[in-house]
């Protein structure tokens, strides 16, 4: 091993990103330092949330500048250790790089807790979307049962857990995704009692069958006029979640749309941001509820898989045209694996 | 006394009301029936919330339909009672019409309650515009000590009482308002430790200097570009309470303007719409503040009068071009006074 491939942002995006926005650049296979760690990438998630460190305005993440190496979650085994709580052969979690290998802080990896379930769920269902899904509906949307409950992008890597979690509350779920196949998967696979298809129906009309006693909470994947749909369906005391806006990621300029604060005052509905960082003093929780339902079947859980380091600004542009069906992952093989 | 004098709606307005909207007709004086009281109004309350009321549209208040008599609160005296709470020259308040007489339910009225405070205080201060402060203080924004607090129509009959108790709480308090005068009444009379006249200034901008540690909580009774220029500069567990939203209820149409969704994320703020009927439950607790707070001089207040029933659509328009500051409210004599 001498060479290391990694993916730096070559420019910064113009609506949705294409290809010659990330190089594949090579470089030298880092070396541990004092309490460090080498990890090699097995499975690299790319995630909607990575769009907006692309763009040069401060958020919650920290913008790339052009000509960084892209991060992302990366679930890897330890090549090299410096540090007392790893060795060789250790399967790690940790936020990586788009790379064949990267050295982290050992502080900063953990072991994967997947309970037996692929080591790829350490990304998705078990992973950070399964625990933004987990504290989104227990602590933000925090429903009752017989509450109904509505998810956008449901079919996605957050949306199939929270609508799986609000079922496990006695919920009537309602999932909003983007095609026949998804909405079948959601009924038939992830046992949701509805779904609409955005692509096809108008989701606010759809709503009035989907949810005929209303929305009592949203978690909300998506913004833009499917979420705008689903406000004309809130109920008095409806929660609202909003975990992520990928309609509007790729928007230049500030997007708009019709003013929603006074349905909130008809409604005294609540609308809150979350983001999954802030509840890490709560993450073993998380976790071991998930494994627990993973492990007895009351959580199933898909991954959309796609092979090789190179392919990974395809698979991350993919999310955007929703070609994933549950968590998007790269399979990475290093070049020297054989 | 053999007529009553009332306001009908004579026609849904279209964007701004005007004087043609609205017909003074006159009736007999209503006979109170069983467990009914016969009130002749003394102060008649207009408020944005009534705009609303004027559209053909469900909302939390019921649309008045084309020829109904206008209904609002009211500070008056009873002229006769069929209920044993009440007798002739009691002063109660209620809901009930703008007219120089109206029959209500006696269980639908209360005494008022001042404290020796003026009477029409009851619908200012110490009434509906009060307990909307006090609720939206306590229980949506909840602010600690050293919070910054802003609220938009600050000189208003709201926003005037959530500054001062935000103020109690021990936090900086910024009220936006659209005079220099509004803006000087709130430092000098009301305590306001900043204010920004948005006729004049930039409102994102001089945020920045009024709320330089940012915004921890926000009372909007707006809307529109000012509550965006305020989204801007929210603190991260930032809370929203949207009570009004005047900026918008002449508007025709969808309002629309920059989708805010995305900002909610990044700050895990939390928006919540303020309805004060619905803490009906508590509203003795709020009196018995208010009144408190009246009477040892930490709330000030301040009315704009406006004379004769005639006027009172005046008064109402009035609202939505900021010539009231404080309460606005209509002292009603009747013809047959003399």
């Amino acid at each position: 091993m001498t060479t290391n491939r990694q993916f730096v942002l070559a420019r910064r995006p113009e609506g949705k990103p294409v290809d010659d926005d990330f190089d594949l650049v090579e470089a030298d296979v880092p070396e541990a330092g004092p309490r460090e760690v080498l990890v090699r990438t097995r499975y690299l998630s790319v995630d909607p949330y990575m769009r907006g460190r692309m763009r040069d305005e401060e958020s919650y993440a920290e913008p790339w500048a052009v000509g960084d190496v892209l991060q992302g979650g990366v679930v890897g085994e330890v090549v090299e250790s410096n540090h007392p709580d790893f060795e060789a052969g250790d399967t790690v979690t940790g936020n990586l790089r788009w790379a064949d290998y990267a050295v982290a802080d050992g502080d900063e990896l953990v072991g994967i807790e997947t309970g037996g379930v692929s080591d790829s769920a350490a990304l998705g269902v078990l992973g950070m979307p399964g625990r933004t899904a987990y504290f989104g509906v227990t602590d933000v949307l925090d429903p009752d049962p017989g509450d109904t409950v509505v998810v956008s992008a449901a079919a996605g890597a957050v949306g199939s857990v929270v609508g799986q979690i609000a079922a496990l509350n006695g919920c009537r779920v309602v999932g909003i995704a983007g095609s026949d196949e998804k909405v079948a998967h959601l009924k038939d696979d992830l046992g949701f009692d509805a779904g609409i298809n955005y692509a096809e129906a108008d989701v606010a009309e759809a709503l009035g069958d989907a949810a005929p006693d209303g929305v009592d909470g949203y978690f909300d994947n998506v913004g833009g006029p499917i979420t705008d749909a689903v406000f004309e369906h809130l109920n008095v005391r409806a929660s609202v979640a909003v975990c992520g806006q990928i309609a509007l990621y790729n928007e230049e300029g500030v997007p708009t749309g019709p003013r929603k604060l006074h349905t909130l005052v008809e409604k005294r509905a609540r609308v809150e941001g979350l983001l999954v960082g802030d509840y890490a003093p709560r993450f073993a929780e998380a976790t071991e509820r998930l494994v627990g339902w993973v492990q007895s079947g009351d959580i199933a859980f898909r991954e959309t898989v796609v092979d090789g380091l190179e392919n990974a600004p395809d698979a991350f542009v993919g999310l955007f045209e929703g070609e994933n069906v549950g968590k998007q992952v790269v399979r990475v093989e290093s070049e020297f694996d054989a």
